[in-house]
């Protein structure tokens, strides 16, 4: 007996028959005995559609009004979730963020979460109601509807769960838990029965999609216990939990890749103070994320500086870098996008020394050349070759000892 | 310079470009230097649509959950409409119905308004922004979602109108205006260029669709000024006002027929206190609305009783009827479903003796059988064979002077 929250992704409730088959799931664990309270997306599809009617209304769509639109997604599917429920003679009640004072900031699409009024939510579990909530919206504190960013559902529910002091988080989705690696690349993945917070974390953020970041932050901070699982197989899924003793004794828990990467090198900048500056300000104006930085000091007394950016920024940056060049004195700007990062994490490395040098030499067994390296205490990333990606996701998964049998 | 209130319906926001027109529209009334509140319709067939959807998950569907879910429909257009005036640098801002406070009671599918805080889209008014309002929702003091029922956004755009005292409320609909009878029906008819919230709250209670009636009965009660016109073109519609002494001159100001009607007669019902209780309980009880009512004390103590019903509720009625005779000893229960109600509207009648005599000396010359008639005091309503509907439409229409040159 405890309260559960469950979060439905878009493929989840996808059509009508979908939310049938979460309306199943819902009354199971309601039938257990738990307080139930869910966090449904939009149906898988429908938030692009709404995207893509805004940009048909205007060309650069007021960001106030796109959030107006975006909530529809999710009020939708609650409403038709808490219809079914009440249907098959259970209490269910749909909830939207202004109606839980689900208080954020006022940066519309990608807001934060400041506070959530539970009241309401206690009092209808406490008379045997099942609480479905339009997950990824909240409303600012002038009643403005705000949205919590691309997968912000994830968000909506581990924030939920964190303030209602849930036993449980379940994250439902179309895959069966986090696995130790892309399985449609490393054929020999194993799916983990547990992982914690910072190596979920580390994996979010290095190209694993199954959760918003933020989620897991949120996860980490307030120590909600997610259970990431399939929406249509019965097993157990992943559990992402504090990190424990036994956790220690792995080193390398997942090896993860994204081929979204490019690489960009400015070539024989001046060595001098406040050039950095110059050449990552324009940058950042244009509202690129920039990931790695290497600086690379020459005898000459000047430097060679390399960044990565995402695929999608690199024409815009390389633009951007071709016209600081002349500005700061380099040589020349040159440019690569057939790149990719492959990364293993785990919380293990801290208390395992030559972590890294075991992946190093394992790329060089397979003739693969390192272009670029960063690492965190968890994790370490090396850039490689695009056509290299899968082959050293596959070395590393075995060197690691994390092959399936 | 005042404050005029625009509501547009579904085939005036039917698709992006539609809502583009409307946008051109409220720009030109906002230029001229007014203060513009808009209210908005859902997409000409959404509302059906999430009907079906609804239908779909549950077959006899939560009415609360039902509101959530026709909510979106408004909320949809009213960020579309928002967003394109702000894309033309044209502030402008979309407010739900509990955004502001459009306070109701709780019957959801059919809510009534009580309250409506005013305070916040003043504020906007007075920064030169323009309103854009989710028509036919509000919330009840709870904070549940609530809708106004079939063609509630007039009434959103009439209660909204009269709590800020607007200057004028203008509804925009695909015809040009109230015609003097159905323009399909009677191709003499005429466009009139003023009617009283009487004769308009006649004509809506008896098959004219192009106000909900309880807007009309807002409008008459706070006095708003209503403006029926169409969105395609610029011409000036119907004026919806206050009566005044240039009306009575006109003895009849409509005709407008209704096929929708079916008449049901108990035969040699014992005419005794408590019968006519018994006959009309039962069809209460289920729901259903009788119009009309005649009851024929025959010479042998006994008596016919005659009643009209919606066609949709023919077979329904029949069906309890012929329960009742059993219980009450009466002989028998025909019925009838090809059945018309004509009516002629006017509060010029008042002050016109012998307008009721000359309509049914007119049907007479036409060899039309009255089969049941009722009045109030601006109106006379005839029942007949549906297959006289049209022509005493036209004759009736031609008799009271209101055929077009």
């Amino acid at each position: 007996m405890g309260l559960i929250v469950q979060k439905y992704g878009g493929t989840s409730v996808a059509d009508i028959d979908r939310i049938r088959h979460v309306a199943s799931r819902v009354i199971k664990t309601f039938d257990e005995g738990h307080q139930v309270v869910v966090i449904l997306s939009a149906m898988a599809g429908v938030t692009d559609g709404l995207i893509e009617l805004a940009h048909r209304a205007a060309r650069v769509p007021s960001k106030r009004e796109m959030d107006v639109l975006l909530a529809t997604g999710e009020q939708t599917t609650a409403a038709l979730l808490a219809m079914m429920l009440t249907e098959l003679d259970y209490d269910a009640r749909s909830m939207l963020g202004h109606q839980i004072s689900l208080l954020t900031d006022r940066c519309y699409g990608n807001a934060r979460i400041h506070d959530i009024q539970v009241d309401r939510i206690q009092e209808l579990l406490q008379n045997r109601t099942i609480v479905v909530v339009a997950g990824f919206q909240g409303c600012d504190q002038d009643g403005n509807i705000t949205t919590l960013g691309r997968g912000g559902s994830d968000t909506s529910a581990v924030a939920i769960a964190a303030a209602l002091k849930a036993d449980m988080c379940e994250i439902y989705t179309d895959v069966n838990g986090i696995y130790t690696a892309d399985p449609k690349a490393v054929v020999k993945a194993r799916k983990l029965d547990r992982i914690s917070f910072e190596e979920m974390l580390e994996m979010a953020s290095i190209g694993a999609k199954v959760l918003q970041i933020r989620s897991v932050e949120f996860a980490k901070k307030y120590k909600v216990p997610l259970h990431v699982r399939s929406t249509f197989t019965e097993g157990e899924g992943t559990m992402v939990v504090e990190e424990d003793a036994g956790m220690e004794s792995v080193v390398v828990s997942g090896v993860t890749f994204s081929k979204n990467e490019a690489r960009i090198t400015l070539k024989q900048v001046p060595d001098q103070p406040g050039v950095a500056a110059k050449i990552f300000a324009p940058v950042a104006e244009a509202g690129i994320s920039v990931d790695m930085i290497i600086q690379n000091t020459l005898a000459s007394g000047q430097t060679d500086l390399t960044f990565t950016v995402a695929k999608g920024d690199f024409e815009a940056a390389m633009q951007i870098e071709r016209e600081v060049i002349g500005k700061i004195g380099a040589e020349d700007v040159v440019g690569d996008d057939n790149i990719a990062k492959v990364s293993i994490t785990g919380v293990g490395m801290r208390s395992h020394p030559g972590v890294a040098a075991r992946m190093f030499s394992t790329l060089a067994r397979e003739n693969i050349n390192i272009l670029m390296i960063s690492t965190s205490e968890i994790r370490v990333s090396c850039l490689l070759k695009e056509k290299y990606a899968e082959l050293a996701a596959q070395a590393l998964h075995a060197e690691f000892g994390l092959d399936a049998d």
